[in-house]
């Protein structure tokens, strides 16, 4: 694996802008539409024209509702904001993958599907929705030489999820301690950097596996 | 644990029969209908009455579409069938468990959502959804001494899944012995029996847990 | 299953009493000598003549050295009593139960194989070599009719690992609130019930598994 | 992550040879001799002098004994081989990386600790203590900046576990298009550049994780 070790790979990113991936040589097409709408999947790849690597980060923040009080409204957003993409990402590159027998997909899944979190519970179904699917189509295209992998994350350091005034109270640096064994949060750098890893020829060998970074969070 | 180890227990069991349930004492409400519709859960709940357990069994045949090929409507009918009940029936039993401090839902789960299999990226999603929040409602709910917990079934003897003819085809019996370390499909009747103990008080101590039931074909 | 569910069972017990599998219809042989003599494993299964189930229980208290500090008498001490006497004990008993093409082994290990632990390396190192031996084992003999599975135990209520004056402390309270979502410890009586079942007829179809009982600490 | 991603960084590789980490620019102390004499580790070690990272490489050709007869010295030549040399590794190198708040330790460990395998209940439990300890050590000096993790290694192509005239075998290449998501052999070239990335500084995010690299044989 050398310094531009995504030298000459066109990468399309949802939701995210992909600097990362360009440092190390990639063509970055990054989207940042919304993919709720049922066509928007097909019309970004299309876009993008030839994709190599397709990173499928889907964000959402997470509602904090007691399940005894969840309604139909919070569920159908999250699933269509996290879920339902999917499949429509994944049918618009996975046949061209597929016909030059190369390409690789690389979901930004979340740890709370991992393990149990109060208040959480219809975030973690939509997460447990994407592991789940990445397993199974991993397993399913390999034989194909493409390669479709998750990333599950938690605590890592990102605007949305741990504001700056969040990180800032003392009583959050003491919980991090406490339950996340890394003692901080994984910097949002070395999210991305693995994620690059990921992406590259070096992680040829990958298929239908779930990588948690979540600062030790949970150990596999 | 006696004889009877769910007398006096209220069962609301939904896509199954409940008989062993029954034969362990229980006062089982089985419930066939499809609760796909929004109103379903709420109205198979309210018509049980008071609820000890919940056994939400929610079944619907596993497509065998390619990933590549999977269209929304398939996408969209496996989520309402498996997926999207599930916050309607825990929101309609969880009040009143949580306010007599007591209480039991057992979400009848499948393994595919726990290792990878080809041609099952939907079905494989959506029983991602459902072990996944398992985790986070079990977590949440624990304090209030309710406990929810899942199964997760692969290769149980089911006439849906595997069929008499699938059955009898010598080559599927040499699948199982190389696939399933059990080398056998595990019985409704054992499958059943699991499900009736985590229903009962001795398995209080279980909480936001998922229990493979496949004959060993993940560890756990 | 019925009320007497280990009715006409022979299980042996090692480093422990056996009362819950007696009360269950069992004729226990229960066994506290020390296993740490590379004979003392066969001759306790050579005096307990047929054996139906093993329950394989060591116990050791946990050392809470630093990883820095553990030194090699500590080490040996630890896979002395908890990891070498497994493969004696299994190759006393497994050739007569396959033979006879029925038998089943329990192994009562911890879930400190599952998840780090500060100040728990040897225990927990000798603790996974359990779980992985009896993983291996029971897919080894599940095609003889034996069934081998294991218990990962952690928070169970237990003089040796949480004495009364622990239990009795308001920060050890708070603490099992904080890190166990069950929120107390599993009692001794439900850890009994529940190994009790994974020792009886309608337990057949679990094979190289491991169960955690550790109040939902870790969800499998 | 640069070119020299390694430069700087000077490596303890024990049974191997660390040329995928000395071309990432690592200053490689490679030590193949037998760490199975109680004062080998410290040896080593100390010949090396400073040492920022421990690539604990432990090999041992996995015995096919069947369980019940496997017998104590399989086991203790298997366990002098991988086990017992981890503390004594884990002691020589942890009290400098702790006093100077950095360092880095990667496991070579296996994934046939993760998921049952015949005939490899000796191996299989030896490899289980590494990951248990793994994730205990890991979890222990994380606050003081130290990472350790571990790869759980299967379908890795080596030499030693797949020689040439079994890859030669078409059974052996139908067994891995049958039994490995990725239809093929690990390559010995990726398996090392997982590892020097783990090794390198992108990596500081992760403590007490185990990594499997046995082309999706397992998922996580």
């Amino acid at each position: 694996m050398g310094h531009q070790f995504l030298q000459g790979k066109r990468v399309l990113v949802t939701h995210a802008d992909g600097d990362v991936l360009a440092r190390h040589g990639a063509t970055v097409a990054a989207n940042t539409d919304p993919l709720t709408d049922t066509e928007a999947a097909a019309a970004v790849v299309s876009a993008a024209d030839h994709i190599d690597v397709l990173v499928a980060n889907l964000a959402y923040a997470a509602p904090t509702t007691l399940a005894k009080d969840v309604a139909d409204d919070e569920w159908d957003a999250v699933f269509a904001a996290l879920v339902h993409p999917l499949p429509r990402l994944f049918r618009a590159v996975l046949p061209a993958m597929i016909d030059r027998r190369a390409g690789k997909i690389l979901v930004m899944g979340s740890a709370a599907a991992l393990r149990g979190m109060k208040r959480a519970s219809t975030y973690s179904a939509a997460r447990g929705a994407q592991l789940a699917y990445v397993q199974s189509v991993g397993t399913e295209v390999a034989p194909h030489n493409v390669q479709v992998n998750a990333i599950a994350q938690n605590f890592v350091d990102n605007p949305t999820y741990f504001p700056p005034a969040v990180q800032a109270n003392p009583a959050f640096q003491e919980r991090l301690k406490r339950e996340v064994p890394l003692g901080r949060l994984v910097s949002a750098e070395e999210d991305a950097e693995f994620a690059a890893y990921l992406c590259s020829d070096a992680a040829n060998c990958f298929v239908g596996q779930v990588f948690p970074v979540c600062g030790g969070w949970v150990a596999r």
